[in-house]
């Protein structure tokens, strides 16, 4: 058997995770919309041999754009023109489930996965946020409901993806058969939530299906990702709490049926990164010095589901009991944070202007190696989501420094093992359902 | 004044405009899922100085897949990854107001305006076949209805590109200050068909809106056309019923209060197109002995709405009083052909065949050029959509015979006009809604 593998995406956001990035000498801040800035960062990524690029999406304008560089691309639109630059390198979008039909996702995710030959990844979300239920003119669905729909969602998406088998399509010219249509198949999809006929009019995606990643971190949305997911993202500040969701989704998991090894764990880092450790932490504080306060407290009121604008911020969090629907993990995430380490307000928002809860660790290439290398052996990750403070020079000095110590170490890929997203992963391609076994 | 000049739009279609091309030598039929020969394509007809590529669509698996090289990308998908390749031409993408959401085709189209730097453009459909809403879990709703909707929805995604002013971004680093927020609106469209709050998470588009193209060939689509649209493609076979189709379009488009040259009228035309007459008809023959004849009356069938399977091939239509739902101007389209020249069921199918009732033409690139310059010069077009029968040959065989000819006439650009799709076209960038006039 070959050693175990780190897997490793870079976690694109505009011009870096940390919110006052776009103020930083080291990026320029109208790179939000520029193409030529992703597309250059996914040739980073990919010098660095890494599995994929990873976009996140909403469908509203999130935040407080008065002092954050939001607004910027599709993450499928964007992905598409990233894949006609790069050759190996997994791309992986957002979309929702609660916001969408399964057959335009499954066009859209099938003709990606055509278009960079295999590489294409669906990050499946639910959408937490009311601000976009009031784009689609609903009211925000229940969490309980939204799961539901997101399985049935992905029930037809990936009946449609099967519609074509791997061989429906004969291209005979001297018989003027172009395909065999025993081998396209109609869903005939009824359920709760749709009816859809197909069969999808794009043929089967290189892939079989594109990897699926999922990142709930409820009840429901870790029994979704256990069932479902190929690839999981999660935010934990600690080893400790790492390993328990590790465990956790590994265990649900195996009695959804499936293997431990079908389902790879991610979590977030922030890795501000010196040559020396004074030099990170000199970023970093740079970085913290660019904070504006009342935006930090005003994110922080929005995850808290309470006003904290008249709060003094150097005292600690008032007391809190937190009903907001849907981002529970992440209250209890913060909470945590903030008793533990005993933080002010200000405090915690410089921890949070980094990477909104996932785990920001300053320091030089070894350390970072160090970390990474722990969390992996010690039962916490089989691989990271990379969240650069500031692009592109966060995602350079990662590529250039850290892969390098990960490479020595045995830990990481020198090359490429395969030609697809899911080969690179280690995944199967997924069978076709409608396919009859070759009778022998 | 500047002469007025002919407008070129690239038709792409698969391996090629006739139905039989898959099975021609002079293409390949796997590249209808091949993202190099489209970027391929596009490159050629940049090379030709042509105004754009248009990608049509439909969401459903229309057509017999059995006879004919279905199931390839999606446009918008497709047109980012050659948004990557390419550097002048127009990106005109077909999408559906009657299955999709305006916030979702707002956000994409001003994905790929801001990927392209100013090239988008929307070919709006409305959805005739009953097929397409069989995959959104609904019954096709009636023509009146998907008309009013499309109205609307367009409302709602002009509404969205304008919610960011142009001028919203500020990026002052130094105060910290990304965004003037009394520059961000929010929409808060409500109306029949939709309820969306906004603003738009992407910034407004280079282009202001997107291109507005549009095809209806019925009285509330030439009506939704000469309010809404800036380029209309229309099938018209003969110079009286072109000239007939350009004053009706045009004469609309001044009682909804506009300027004709706000419009630009492009019929489509298929150039068969030889060195010599007889290199032109040989190809033309050729293409004709590999039609499927049972292929192409099942097509004819489906455009009548009715079975000709059983009627003998060499005879012509029997009586027939169409009454299918949204598609009657291509009904009298086929039934006028059938009579005016007198045809036989076979040779109403290869006449067909080739461009599914618009023009096709075949002859020295000479003959293609007087014709286009006739239809040009007597009132029929402003433009042309070129519909090459088989790809990539007849598009270089344009771009490379046709073009100079044109250009030599003085009919044609030797270079582009501007930088963005609107500049070539000739139109003017649309003032944003809610910008305030500057008070002087
Ligand atoms: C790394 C990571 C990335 C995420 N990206 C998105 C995103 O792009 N869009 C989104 O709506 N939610 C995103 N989420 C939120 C999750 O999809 C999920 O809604 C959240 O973790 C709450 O879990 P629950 O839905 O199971 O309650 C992300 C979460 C994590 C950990
Ligand atoms: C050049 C051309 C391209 C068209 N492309 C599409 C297309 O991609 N998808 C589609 O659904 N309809 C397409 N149509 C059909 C028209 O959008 C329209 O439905 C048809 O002309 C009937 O007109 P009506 O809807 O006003 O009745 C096209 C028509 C023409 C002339």
């Amino acid at each position: 058997m070959s050693p175990r593998r780190l897997h490793l995406n870079a976690f694109l956001m505009g011009v870096g995770h940390h919110e006052a990035a776009w103020r930083h000498p080291r990026t320029e801040p109208a790179l939000v919309t520029d193409v030529k800035h992703f597309q250059n960062l996914a040739r980073i990524a990919e010098r660095g041999k890494l599995d994929s690029v990873f976009l996140a999406d909403g469908v509203a304008l999130w935040g407080n754009v008065r002092h954050n560089a939001l607004g910027g691309l599709e993450p499928l639109t964007l992905l598409s023109a990233i894949a006609a630059v790069t050759e190996h390198i997994g791309l992986i979008a957002t979309a929702s489930t609660t916001y969408n039909e399964p057959f335009h996702l499954a066009r859209k995710f099938a003709s990606l996965d055509h278009i960079s030959n295999g590489r294409a990844g669906w990050n499946i979300v639910t959408s937490a946020s009311e601000a976009e239920a009031h784009n689609f003119g609903i009211e925000r669905p229940a969490h309980r409901d939204r799961y539901a729909r997101a399985d049935e969602f992905l029930e037809v998406v990936t009946k449609l993806w099967d519609s074509w088998e791997d061989d429906a399509v004969v291209k005979d010219r001297e018989s003027g058969i172009y395909a065999d249509t025993d081998k396209i198949h109609a869903v005939e999809h009824s359920g709760p939530h749709f009816a859809v006929k197909g069969p999808l009019n794009t043929q089967r995606p290189p892939q079989g299906h594109p990897l699926i990643v999922q990142a709930g971190s409820s009840p429901d949305g870790k029994d979704f990702a256990a069932r479902h997911a190929e690839a999981v993202f999660t935010a934990q500040q600690t080893l400790a709490e790492g390993q328990e969701f590790y465990a956790d989704i590994k265990a649900r998991a195996v009695a959804a049926g499936r293997r431990p090894e079908d389902i790879v764990i991610l979590p977030g880092i922030s890795p501000i990164i010196g040559s020396t450790e004074r030099e990170a932490l000199r970023l970093e504080r740079e970085l913290e010095e660019l904070i504006i306060p009342a935006y930090g407290v005003a994110q922080l009121s929005t995850i808290l589901g309470v006003d904290l604008s008249d709060h003094p911020l150097d005292e600690p969090l008032p007391e809190i009991s937190p009903e907001t629907e849907g981002q529970q993990s992440r209250v209890k995430l913060v909470l945590d944070l903030a008793s533990r380490d005993n933080l002010t307000i200000r405090q915690l928002i410089a921890r949070l202007a980094g990477g909104r809860g996932h785990r920001v660790l300053a320091g030089t290439p070894e350390l970072i190696a160090d970390q990474i290398q722990e969390w992996f052996e010690q039962g916490a990750a089989d691989g990271f989501n990379i969240m650069p403070p500031v692009l592109p020079s966060g995602l350079t000095d990662f590529v250039d420094h850290v892969v390098p110590v990960l490479q020595a170490r045995g830990l990481f890929r020198y090359e490429y093992e395969g030609r697809t997203l899911r080969e690179n992963y280690g995944l199967a391609r997924p069978a076709n359902r409608y396919a009859e076994l070759a009778v022998v």
